[in-house]
Formats: structure tokens, sequence, C-alpha cells
């Protein structure tokens, strides 16, 4: 093998990151490689637009075919971003046995069983460590480094803009929308911030992690997701005199044989790993049954880390090539797919309730749980300056979802409730 | 392949972890490897002693070469320690083209390049990613994971019992003897603490991480350690309202084609990722030039998280015979040895000082900074109870080490110092 020759699909971020690191760490590679690896041509849309990167003799094309149909190009990046027609550009690449590496979760969320599924029968690699957590080898570590635990549950903060928001709110006791503003002036959120704020693009990555470390196919549609454009600087504030930071987190748990996959804003108690992962940084905590703690933190995203990672990978479809062991590394799910319904999903939860000042309310409120059997975990009360209401903070022992769901329904009917102002999921306390 | 026979060698606590997770993991492990992983015989010193372990079949001998010679071993797990007679049995194992495991820092520190290089000529895996920060898969992360990347700086903390002694001491304002005592008895710390408390283990482990890390092979004597026996609740207490953390931390630099590699107690800021690792836990943060910081956090001991490291490296060994290409992951380091002198190691300083309590006394302890040209970032001054003196406490801008030599000693020449009470380098604070 004299070289190894890469066509790359997108010239945008991180495109420009696969072709900057594929040259400054040329020497890298060759060592570990064994032999020189280039960048043959990139897809791009517009052939003219001006360009400030130095591209050491690949060539532009706006012709996908002109990549997808060269024999002499062994590996296609993927790097463009979109759901359909990019499918249909990597089943046409793994159909023409060329090995795929992408960074693309919204792809691999959607259609990651099937491209697997193809590239297996195709005897090709696909891997896709960029997709999720950025920088962090977490695919590497779930399939390989815990190749012989069971994972039990993961945890992870995988959206670098909600993170950063919940960050300054809660250092800086600011309200969602300002620092949400500032955010998107230095860049760090989208123009349309919909998708990371209501957690959609953290539910495509726990799904591909929950596929992974379970063994079992998760769709898009199998998580349960809640954002954090309702969070409120008050809720951080008695979240963090309790002993608890909030994040976004995604959830996958599994107990036996059923899982649970959710997004939602969760507290963690301070002196939580996870608790001090802050501003734009990822991390991923995972419980293996034999390991126990584990978290994986790094950069989440950016130019050179989401590079790194697609490098990193196309270093395995490099040396699988030199061995002749080309796909060989997709292993199909185990278990088929059983999802807990809301009488399976336990956890303790934080609620914030606006209520009557009167006697006889804390009775009114506390009957609700333990109509239902809930025991209370922590209490703050405390008056309100407007009206005749007291602010009442509860922390609940474990409950399960349907139960919980019960108990909110009931409160907000309550005469002496004026209203649950906010509710959210407790995680962590029991050092899991 | 109809099965995988192993031979393990030591049956203590980790080698009865490594028997109970391939045992009660099989239906994993079969479906990742395909084909039955069993553990065949078992080498223990004395046969008669009585143990409580499922042993599944498995034969115990104490006969090393009943399992060296046995040509039905396909891999040898080594979980027994000791480094001499080790070597020898492993040398054997892999020249009758028996892949090894081992989970032996010592072993490997001293003596892993002669193996990994025999391993090579056999065709042989050998690895050893139990060795550094046990559950953690840090070893394969550096290689695979970053290999794409050119790794700038690794900060670890390696060894649980002084992070274990030092959360303590930090957290609950103790003395050094009073925890150490107190972890020897919950079992935390051994009897001889000298190898934990003396940074002599996780010198072990920074070298083997500075050697895959830096592709460069480091020798143990390379590496420059101290350890906390000296540390003081009083030094904990002055780090902690300067805004640092105190941990043991392996620390592997490097700088164009020059590496410095040392274990010593060092500070860094409250808000770094290595700040939030308490008790006796361990992480290892990685800088990469593309890829920035990221943290591996996890169980740096135990037997299960340690089996669970050891039976992972068998799940690859296992899928390299499946696809015959065993004895291809060694990758011999790149770069010939160049370690830094004390000129060229550069770091900030944290130091406390008994000083007579008199005019002109900071005015004689700032100009030995100023005749080396190193400025002040910190200083903090308090009256001492005892005598006419005062505690004064400084943090250092970046001096080299052989300049900060020259300061302590002069410092220490001064008539208005009593003493340099205790010293320690700061790391961090440039987010690095």
């Amino acid at each position: 093998m004299e070289s190894i020759s890469v066509g790359l699909l997108g010239l945008g971020t991180v495109g420009s990151g696969v072709v900057q690191i594929i040259d400054e760490h040329q020497d890298k590679l060759m060592h570990q490689v064994g032999c020189k690896v280039s960048v043959k041509k990139i897809l791009v849309r517009t052939l003219s637009k001006d360009r400030n990167i130095y591209l050491n003799g690949s060539r532009l094309t706006d012709d996908p075919s002109d990549i997808l149909n060269d024999p002499s190009i062994d590996v296609i990046i993927e790097v463009m971003g979109g759901i359909e027609h990019t499918r249909n550009y990597i089943l046409q690449a793994l159909q023409n046995k060329k090995h795929v590496i992408t960074a693309n979760k919204d792809l691999m969320a959607v259609h990651g069983s099937e491209l697997l599924q193809v590239a297996l029968e195709n005897k090709c690699d696909l891997f896709y460590e960029a997709s999720v957590a950025g920088g962090i080898p977490i695919l590497r570590s779930l399939v390989e480094g815990l190749a012989s635990d069971r994972i039990k549950k993961m945890m992870g903060i995988v959206n670098g803009t909600t993170n950063y928001i919940l960050t300054k709110m809660s250092q800086e006791g600011r309200e969602y929308g300002e620092v949400l503003h500032e955010a998107q002036d230095l860049g760090y959120a989208e123009a349309d911030p919909t998708s990371d704020v209501e957690g959609l693009d953290a539910a495509r990555k726990i799904a591909i992690l929950g596929t992974l470390g379970f063994s079992m196919k998760v769709d898009l549609d199998d998580v349960s997701v809640s954002g954090i454009s309702n969070v409120s600087k008050e809720d951080l504030e008695y979240c963090h005199q309790l002993g608890y930071t909030m994040k976004l987190i995604g959830i996958a748990d599994r107990t036996e044989d059923k899982v649970e996959i959710s997004v939602q804003p969760t507290l963690v108690p301070h002196s939580h790993p996870l608790a001090a992962v802050h501003n734009e940084f990822n991390a991923v905590y995972v419980y293996g049954e034999a390991v126990g703690e584990t978290m994986f933190y790094g950069p989440g995203a950016g130019k050179l880390p989401t590079a790194t990672a697609v490098v990193s990978d196309l270093v395995e479809v490099a040396k699988n090539m030199r061995l002749g062991v080309n796909g060989n590394s997709v292993i199909l799910p185990q278990y088929s797919k059983k999802i807990k319904s809301d009488e399976e999903i336990f956890a303790k939860y934080f609620l914030r309730i606006h209520a009557k000042d009167q006697p006889g309310t804390f009775a009114a409120l506390t009957s609700v749980f333990s109509n239902h059997q809930v025991s209370l975990e922590k209490i703050l009360q405390l008056p309100l300056d407007e009206g005749n209401l007291a602010e009442i903070i509860i922390v609940t022992h474990i409950v399960s979802k349907r139960n919980y769901d019960f108990i909110i329904q009931q409160l907000n009917d309550l005469d002496v409730v004026e209203q649950v102002k906010s509710s959210y999921r407790v995680e962590g306390d029991d050092n899991r």
C-alpha cells in the first residue's frame, strides 16, 4: 500500500480542520499507518468561493459522483451534514467498497442501523466517533475500553451550547434569555437555537450512545426530550442552595433488559463529576456493572477537536486496510429493543411550588405525596414578596415517573397551590 | 475457532475478578468475540489454600511451565505482580507464541520496551491497559482515540491512596499522619505505604503514559519524584484560600522534541477538571495540540475495575485471533528520548515562608525574586502566633526550575527568613 486516498464531502469548519490535521500531523500518521495519507478530492457547493485553506494538492469538485465513483479513492469522510441526500451518498460509497467516516449525528441517529448493515454487507468500515461529544473518544471507550463490562447507565452532557448557557446562568445569576443572546453574539449558539436548547441535538447523541452502550437499536422516537428554555434563574438559585448543579443531561439507563432514554434538565450533587463540567465542555459519565463510575471529558465541538476524532477514525480504517481486515468492526445489536414504561422509570425530583402562605397548606401538599407512598428528602419554605404566597421547594425520594406525573397534576389541582412553577429530575445522589 | 483458552498467572484480588467477569459476562464476550472464552489453568502459590471463588472448571497449578508450555493455551493473563521472575514467564509465553495481557505497572515501567519488542518479533499481542489507572481505558484512548493528535501534556492523578489522603486532609482539615493511619485501617493504604506516598507508584504509571503519549521510551530513572509525606494541613489551608486544590500529579510535558516527566504534589485551580477528582478516584488529563483539553476519570484500582480493563484487553486479543492479525498493535517509539534540563522546565510555584515580622523583610524577600527576573502573582501575609514571625505565602509567575532552585536557596540564606516551610508546583492556571 503506497498511500491512502481520501475523498472529503464538505469543506466547512470540520472539513477544513480535517485537511489541516492530515497535513500538519502527516509524520505521526505515517508512523502509525505505514504510508502516506492524502485528501485527493473535496466536494464543495461552490467551486469559485474564496477559501483561506492550504489544500496541499487536493482538488475541489461540485460533483459528488466525481468522488463516489473514483476507484482510486479508498475512504470517504463525510462532514457536510444533512440527512437524506447524505444518506444516499454514503450508501453509494459503501456499495462502491469505500470505507466511510462521518461526523453526522443527525444521520447516524436516524439511519445508523441501515448504514452499518450496508457497511457490513460490503465489508467496509463505517466509523462515526465525531458524531457524539466531538473530541472525546467516547464511542471507542464504550466499545473497546469497556468491552468486557455491562453498561448500566450513561449520563451525558453532550450539548455545549446548553451547558454554556446553564453555566453562565448559574455562576452569574442571570436569566436564560439574556445569556442566550450573549451566546448567540459570541457564536456559541445558532441564530435559531431550537435544536440545542430544546434538547433535540442531545437526543440524537444519547440515542447513538444508548444503541452502542446497550447493544440495542434505540430510535430517536424512543427518546423523551425536554429542553432548558423554561429554566429560570430562581430555579438555579434554589438548586444551588440545596446542594445541586443543573445540567442538560441525556440519560440512558438499563434495568435488566429494559432501557430508558431521555434528555432533560437534571440536578446532580455538587460533588458529582458531571457538576464540574463547565461552559461549552462535554462529558459522558458511564456506570458499568464491574468498573463502576467512569467519566470522559473534553470539547464537544469545534473545528480541530472534531477533526481529531475524524482523523483518528481514519487511522483505524488505514490500519485495517494494511491488515486487510476492514468491515469487521461493526457489531450488530445483541438485544431486541425494550423501552421502559413510565411505571418502570424511577428517579428523585426537585419541585418548586408557589402556594398560599396559610395554615394547612403544608399538610395538603404533603398528603398528596404520602397518598402515593412518596417520602420527601429535602424541604425548603420561604415567604414570597408577591401576594400572600410562599415558595416551597421539595426534593422527593425515589418515585416512578407515572406516580410523579399524578402527583404534579394533583398538586396543581389543590386550592392552596397557585402553581407548580418548575420540576426537575435529580440524579447521582446514590453515586450513580 | 471453537474457543479461546486463557492461562491465568495469579489468583489474588485482580485474578479472581478476571475469573468472575469472564464467567458472568460470557454472553457479552461471546457476542463480541464469536466463540467461548474460558480460563483453563491458573497459577497459584499454594494449591491447598481455601478459596471462596467459583472456578467454573479452571484447574489450579503451582507449576508455571504447566501453563507456559501448554500448547492449547492461547493467551496468558499475568496478574501475579513482581518483576524479574514475572518477566521471565512473560518472555517464555511470548516465545511460545502466546498473547499476553498484564496489569503489572512495575514490570511494564522497567521492562516494557523489551517485552513489546519480543511480542513484535513473535507476532504476539501484548496489552497492558490495566497497568495505568485501573478501570480507565486511558492507554487505548491515547493510542487510538487521540491517534491523529500530537499530545503536548498529560497530568495524571494515578495513585488512589494519595488522592484519598489529600482529599481527606483538605476537606476535613486533618493532619497527614492521622489520615494515613485511617486509610491503613480502611485498607486504602498498605502497611508499608512508601511506594504510594513517596510517589514511586505514580512514577511508574507516568513513565508508561509518557512513553505511549510521546512515542518516546521514557525510563523510570527519567522521572523526578517527590511525594506527599511532608504536606501539612496548613499548606492545604493556604492553598485553598488562594483558590487551589492540591493533588499528587504525574506530569508529562513536551515542548518541541524534549520532555519532562515528574511526580509531585501540585496545585491546580479549583475550576480545573483535576480539582474535582476526589477520594480514591483517578483521572488523566490530556492536552492535545488539536483536541485541546480532555480528561479520563474512573476507578484507579480495585478487583472488578482492574479486571474489566484486563478482560477488555482479552476481547481485543480474541478479535485479533479471529481475524488472524495479532502482533500488529505494537507501535515502537517514533522519537529518540530527549529529557529537558532544569533550565527548560517552566512552571509557577507556591511558597510558604516563615520570616521575621519586621520592616525590610518583604523588600529582602522580593528582591531575591526580582534578581532572577521572576514576578509574583499572589501574595498573602499573616502574623504568626509563635515568636516575632510572619507567615508569607507567595505564588510566582512562570520561572525555570533551575532559577527557582536558586531562589529557594537564597531565600533560606536570608537573615530575615526563618525557613521556607514548603513549596509546591502550580499548574493549570493557563488552562493547560
